[in-house]
């Protein structure tokens, strides 16, 4: 955790017309459909600055949501992350028409290649001046890896296997091969670099061989910011030892806090500083200027919720093919062992409720496993600054539903509030994304284990 | 050919500190070190657009030029092409502040995957309203085969037939996934897109599996214009059946006039009309405001020329260790075939010299193989006229030596006489980069392989 007394505020979206909201493209003003067109994006850019957040956070998926019913008619029909186009091209161009806001980017490290990662990261922390963040990810869907040249998806302890490898080569090409000084640009002498400080990694593993050099010269923070979000025991372990931000996706406040002391565990058992770790848990305000108009708002949202189409992304999501359940069937009647215990993520919210499978799409239809907050602006302050205080985590990486009616609403009502209590800054700090997210950089802390 | 009567123009660059004319970047007043700066890349765009160029082509190499010497030193230390950064992040951000300029990105097929690359194409073609080539290459670094997990580069024959099929599954995701009216966007219904118009291309081949369907709804242009470069037997096939346009690199005019032609036929015995085939030379323009101060401008340019760096560039580009000759040996009095063969690209430009090493590096080392046109700008225009003119040619890839020097003169003096002349159209013309190119589209032509 950093410093000073801030909140940070990352915006949780996706390059499609859909991402966690499905149907939400559908309520009226909705502008979901223009995530092709670059004018979108740099004002979604410029809304968030505005906002004083300190990034926009991208989701990303490959290959298509097919598990539902078996095939891809729900996903293409309802626009469930399909099409999806790639978010690394949208930072540029919000780089170019904002100053500070930074860019999380979702990639995955089961279909790429890290000596191609690392040139394209280095690449967008150079022309960002060093405002990028890496989120890791293994993938979850066949479609994905039949595309893309496997016969099957890995199993799930192969992805963290080969993600754990990808980071150590990423690591050494960014933090190792290239000296500070290395670069000298002496026209004189025609030297621009010296071959003394330029080394090969000479990585020999398992997935990978890679010599390197690194193709690039160092970039203001080296390796982008490391998000994970893992939330299994591998990929705990792995958040453990990678990760500098955790996006949170526990539905309720008890699972955030039982998430954030056992990562820090973790954590601390690698040797590393445990609160130099940020969490950020996803949020789904639902704003507006009075408790009624709020409640009005959040009623119009829930309406507008697909059932099916939450059903299609739930179903990629558990790997659970979710179309064969009646959907006024009552979880506590589900019998299937991996429903049951899938279910149980978003049923944990609300222990005493009699769910059925229809409510649960229903509930999860604004933002998957993340708590919605309903009120006005102080009420929806009063609530991100309990968490802020109380459960100790660092920020909120925000949910949009209706896009861009969700962020507005938030900048201009919440985000004044934050800054009058001073859980904003006035100004937007200075710096790389690293120092403004964590409170030190613009480097890798030394404890990190890429740097030990 | 296209139907009006203006020459077209691409800048053809590299975000590299150096790209073809090795130790320019020394030159003083020179830019290039800024290749990490987006503030360096929007204010060429301005420039470019400004000048009426149609694009910026950007050139691309994967590894490090480690074949003249037998190892990497003098590419490090004299900054050959290395360090390199990724050019497509620059394409966003340079669209962001200009309204029509096109951007050509050379992207290899070696080392990457179609249902990959053709969902990064897609996303840019998006992004910048349809002004996105895509330059077909192969590689030719043994480098950058080690680095991305190939225990060495795929000889030539294997490459073509890898980009053959690579182009195929591109065209099909590209062309054929998505009709017109997939995407539906009816609210009402809480339809995004028709299913029925989505299809998977089911391809299964030598090299991949795509079962498909493309990832991304269809973009203006759909398939980005295809940029090709093959000057071997069986890089001219590939062209021929692939390229919409030809960088040519030939060194002479009676060469790029052979090669015009030889391509037109090949076309043609495909089935295309061979005047569709848009014809680009690379030049280098040296322009100063009279002939002496041209010449004096050529003579600086000269002297700056890096002949160690200009031979390790060579070395990769020829595949042979050019390390070995003594600096001032004749060419004719090397008996090596492999080196004479591919020096006699070099020398045909002049046959009656008698050239040495050095010389041949000297004389490439302003551009390579293109011819460097000196004098004021009347003198240039005549020059870029009469190639236009007389050798049929569609416009130019006008390289830059001095960054931003060169391409400031080009546009602040020859580009206002072509204006002049007719040969530039007075305001930019609309359109997606295939309807300004080659003066049709938006879609690609009807007697293109990819559509029959």
């Amino acid at each position: 955790m950093s410093g000073d007394d801030h909140l940070r505020l990352n915006l949780f979206t996706m390059n499609s017309v859909d991402h966690v909201s499905p149907g939400s493209w559908t309520h009226p003003g909705d502008q979901s459909h223009r995530y092709t067109d670059r004018d979108y994006w740099t004002d979604v850019a410029r809304t968030a600055e505005r906002g004083g957040f300190s990034s926009v956070f991208f989701a990303d998926v490959r290959g298509v949501y097919d598990v539902y019913g078996g095939d891809r008619e729900t996903a293409i029909r309802k626009g469930v992350q399909t099409p999806a186009n790639d978010p690394s091209y949208l930072v540029p161009a919000m780089a170019e028409v904002t100053d500070d806001l930074g860019f999380a980017l979702t990639r995955s490290t089961t279909y790429t290649h890290p000596y191609q990662l690392a040139r394209e990261f280095s690449t967008l922390d150079h022309l960002t001046d060093g405002r990028i963040a890496f989120n890791v990810v293994t993938s979850y869907l066949d479609s994905a890896a039949t595309n893309l040249g496997l016969d099957e998806r890995m199993d799930k302890a192969t992805r963290y296997d080969r993600a754990d490898e990808f980071m150590d080569v990423c690591y050494a090409l960014w933090e190792e091969s290239w000296d500070e000084d290395a670069v000298v640009r002496d026209a004189e002498r025609g030297l621009y670099a010296d071959p003394d400080g330029v080394r090969t990694i000479d990585h020999e593993g398992e997935h990978f061989d890679v010599p390197g050099p690194h193709g690039c010269e160092p970039s203001p923070q080296r390796t982008p910011v490391v998000f994970q979000a893992g939330s299994s025991d591998r990929g705990r372990e792995f958040a453990a030892a990678n990760a500098e931000a955790v996006f949170c996706s526990q539905p309720t406040e008890g699972s955030v806090v039982e998430y954030v002391e056992d990562l820090r565990e973790r954590a601390a058992a690698l040797g590393r500083d445990s609160d130099s770790l940020a969490f950020f848990p996803g949020i789904v305000p639902v704003v507006g200027e009075t408790a009624a108009a709020a409640e009005a708002k959040h009623e119009a949202l829930v309406e507008h919720v697909d059932v099916e189409a939450s059903l299609a992304l739930l179903s990629g999501f558990l790997d659970v093919d979710l179309s064969e359940l009646d959907p006024d069937r009552r979880i506590e009647h589900i019998e299937t062992d991996a429903i049951q215990g899938t279910m149980n993520a978003f049923t944990r919210s609300d222990p005493d409720r009699d769910w059925t499978v229809r409510e649960v799409a229903e509930f999860s239809g604004l933002g998957t496993t993340s708590p919605v907050v309903v009120g006005t602006p102080e009420a929806v302050a009063d609530e991100l600054e309990r968490w802020y205080r109380e459960v100790g985590i660092d920020g909120f990486n925000v949910k949009e539903v209706v896009r861009t009616g969700s962020l507005d609403d938030f900048v201009d009502l919440v985000c004044p509030v934050l800054r009058e209590r001073g859980l904003l800054p006035q100004e937007p700090t200075a710096g790389t994304l690293r120092e403004r997210l964590l409170g030190d950089g613009p480097r890798l802390a030394a404890d990190h284990p890429a740097r030990s």
